[in-house]
């Protein structure tokens, strides 16, 4: 490895990980919750770097600052409560049926120097202090964060009161550093002491870095977000009785923040239905969305790219489409589902940002067949009533296509919280793994086990008394943390 | 994909597979438990079949085929318990401090058809329905087994216990299948209905078949074992007290069936030694050695060349080497640390098979430096007395490179249990996943979340009177099972 600052700072992530790699939780939980109090003392100046950055509105931004807050908080209950340990004794059992077994037992521990890069459409959520840097400090990682082209203003001033938080909680100088640049994010994928690796982004950049991670002499797991359509399947039905409500909302989400959201909905599949009718209250509602400017000229510009591909699929056509100013223009498509099903690159292109497509099916077996079209989701959606009798087919043939499946809901609101689950089957991530909510945390840990060992020598994890009072499972029952 | 046997089978365990993913967990248990079953039946013919094609010992054979059923009931059981589903439920919250948070609901389903191939030296625990198929089975997917060139009349006549098991079980047909040959292999890997590997196997074919795995154009998961060499740490105070009890077991652990275990201690560190003591002991343990052929030709053919290869290089010698007739022979050879620090390959180097070398340190410092001089290992073991003043600082630095840490043991024994992990950091295996115990059936399942759904629509493991009376979590407390 070259003698650089980048590489440097790698070493100094790794010593640092190992100083605080046996730091008790609730310790590291002070920690977490030091970075969330310095980032919302300081929250008028990152919104309003933020802002300036991204083009994103206050409020937004403001709101994203809570939830980034709120979940390192939340980690911090969540590791002194231990789930994320998976702490399982075995005492020794001499009838034990395939013979005598001895006393073992295994727990998490954390991988070491998590590299983390971060997008450049979630500035505080899924970047500098998201998700994955929060969730690989909790877990007992160092963090390496490659700070996002789009916002290096912000991603230094976070950076900085990251730094200065973990200083004052008493945390060891190097758990937390930021690099920046291409050759510098490679050099991070690529460096022996990096471990894993937490990444959301596009799939074309998200599957070059997963190749490298793969390739190394020692491969390393890639935890990458990367693309996702959110299909919304809207049942006959449920189409009959709401589908004015039905289309505000979809309306709603998909231009929520520009589009741009990992779960914009891309693809509206709804019966088919009068276009003059679509043309009319579509024209409506697009004309009371606040435009902005798009993240990035790059990004600007791959949309406008994406759209005019998605435009010249033959058959793809403007339902309509609303500008001003400058502003990138805001966009309905639509074309019919024998067009889609012979050609379904028409509902595999992202067009991330301000457009989606609507899908007119004629019969519930074209609507299934549409289902089974995708591949890889963050999100599906389906628009029914409870007792929609398209509904349970439909379900079977999305679940293996997903990570999650809402039901008369939009994809947009991701909340932060034990069952959440946000990732699915490639390309919507390389690894299946979620990157928001508590099982976030287990990506950056891998097993232990003990075995024999004498009292003295194990892990307080691991030990009889169960100093840290977290859950395990011993003998096979689960035992929970005593309150 | 070419229209062939293998594809066919491949497709039949895809539909089969949909057929059976949602049988509840008792069911399930019931079709392990049938299987099971029908190998204990047949386990006279079975072991006779395995001692003609592996050369292994009948009592070896026959404890094998114990833990193998023992395998299978206690995934059984586990299953009803319901921890692999990770069952986790957040109820609707308006309260929730980043934002109201939704009804939403995350458990784990199984992956889909997973691609299993086995080792040659535990032709029943780590074969055809050894720890990868049964947690695959247990987890929900189906599994396409590549048989192991070196036993296919054994593999054949598993296979067709477990094909006709299922079927009496009531099982859908196809839910278990093998495949043989290289290509075979290789179509298994690539076929875009796999969706997962499972892999017990030497590190240059595991590699390969990562690599493959990694490189489709949807990448899945591969659980390789690979190589390990479970370096076994002497102690100076423990050396002093009981060597002849440590030589005498070390010869017993590296030789058991002629050194073919993935745990087999292949380096022992012990404090310099007069070597005249050592060659003298070690003579007499290596003549009460039961000898016996190996594998199988390419085997030993690959141990042969391995142990010239360590034996060329310098500083390398034979303490002990024993042969009978045309048995390979069992050699234990040693070198210095400070050639080992200096050139690691020797303590690098797996010689499958009957051999292992001894590193005579000098001082601490050396000790500890050997022990930084692995890369990932399944185990590391520590003999030592439990206040011993080098131990701590010896399991800090054997800690990252292993998956399980011993003390006062010996490696070689695996047990299958709630708390064993079998990997560790590459190349122990390509995923530090565990391959043995109930912690295996995780890997072959991805989360999956339910928003707002409507309670017809939930699986019965998120449905709120929990119908199969599973382990999960509510709210962020965790909820045992009833009694």
């Amino acid at each position: 490895m070259p003698d650089n600052p980048e590489t440097r700072t790698i070493e100094d992530a790794h010593a640092a990980f190992e100083k605080a790699r046996n730091t008790p939780p609730a310790e590291r939980s002070r920690w977490l919750h030091s970075i969330a109090d310095r980032m919302d003392i300081h929250s008028t100046d990152l919104v309003s770097l933020a802002e300036s950055e991204t083009n994103l509105s206050t409020a937004r931004l403001t709101g994203e600052l809570v939830r980034t807050t709120f979940q390192l908080r939340l980690l911090g209950e969540e590791i002194q409560r231990g789930a994320h340990f998976q702490a399982t004794i075995d005492h020794a059992d001499s009838a034990w049926p395939m013979g005598a077994r001895p006393d073992i037992r295994r727990m998490n521990v954390p991988r070491g120097v998590i590299g983390v890069f971060g997008a450049s459409n979630f500035p505080f959520a899924f970047s500098v202090m998201g998700g994955d840097s929060a969730s690989a400090l909790a877990a007992g990682g160092s963090v390496v964060h490659k700070i996002h082209s789009a916002h290096p203003l912000l991603g230094r001033a976070t950076s900085s009161i990251v730094v200065d938080a973990l200083r004052a909680a008493g945390a060891p100088d190097g758990l937390f550093a930021t690099i920046e640049g291409r050759a510098a994010g490679e050099l991070l994928v690529d460096h022996p002491l990096t471990q894993a690796i937490g990444f959301t982004g596009s799939t074309a950049g998200g599957r070059t870095l997963f190749n490298r991670a793969a390739g190394r002499p020692n491969p390393i797991p890639f935890y990458g977000e990367l693309g996702s359509i959110n299909p919304v399947f809207v049942t006959p039905l449920a189409w009959d009785k709401r589908r004015d409500e039905i289309l505000t909302q979809y309306v709603a989400s998909f231009t929520n923040g520009m589009g741009q959201f990992c779960t914009k909905p891309g693809v509206l599949l709804i019966p088919r239905a009068e276009e003059s009718y679509l043309a009319h209250l579509v024209g409506e509602l697009l004309g009371t969305v606040q435009l902005s400017e798009l993240l990035s000229p790059p990004l600007r510009q791959s949309f406008m790219d994406e759209l005019d591909l998605e435009l010249h699929e033959p058959g793809v056509r403007i339902v309509q489409s609303e500008q001003r100013g400058t502003f990138p223009s805001v966009t309905v498509l639509a074309a019919d589902a024998d067009t889609v099903i012979a050609n379904p690159a028409i509902i595999r292109r992202e067009m991330f940002g301000p457009a989606s497509i609507i899908i007119f099916y004629d019969n519930a077996t074209q609507f299934i067949e549409l289902a089974g079209a995708f591949d890889g989701q963050l999100t599906a959606t389906i628009i029914a009533s409870d007792d929609d009798p398209s509904t349970p087919e439909l379900v079977e043939v999305l679940a293996p296509r997903v990570g999650r499946l809402l039901w008369n809901g939009w994809p947009t609101g991701v909340t932060v919280s034990y069952a959440q689950n946000h990732g699915g089957p490639y390309p919507a991530s390389t690894s299946s793994e979620t990157s928001v909510g508590t099982a976030a945390i287990g990506r950056f840990m891998r097993p232990l086990a003990f075995q024999s060992f004498p009292a003295t020598a194990l892990p307080p994890a691991l030990q009889d008394d169960n100093p840290w009072q977290i859950v395990r499972r011993v003998n096979g029952e689960f035992i929970a943390a005593p309150a």
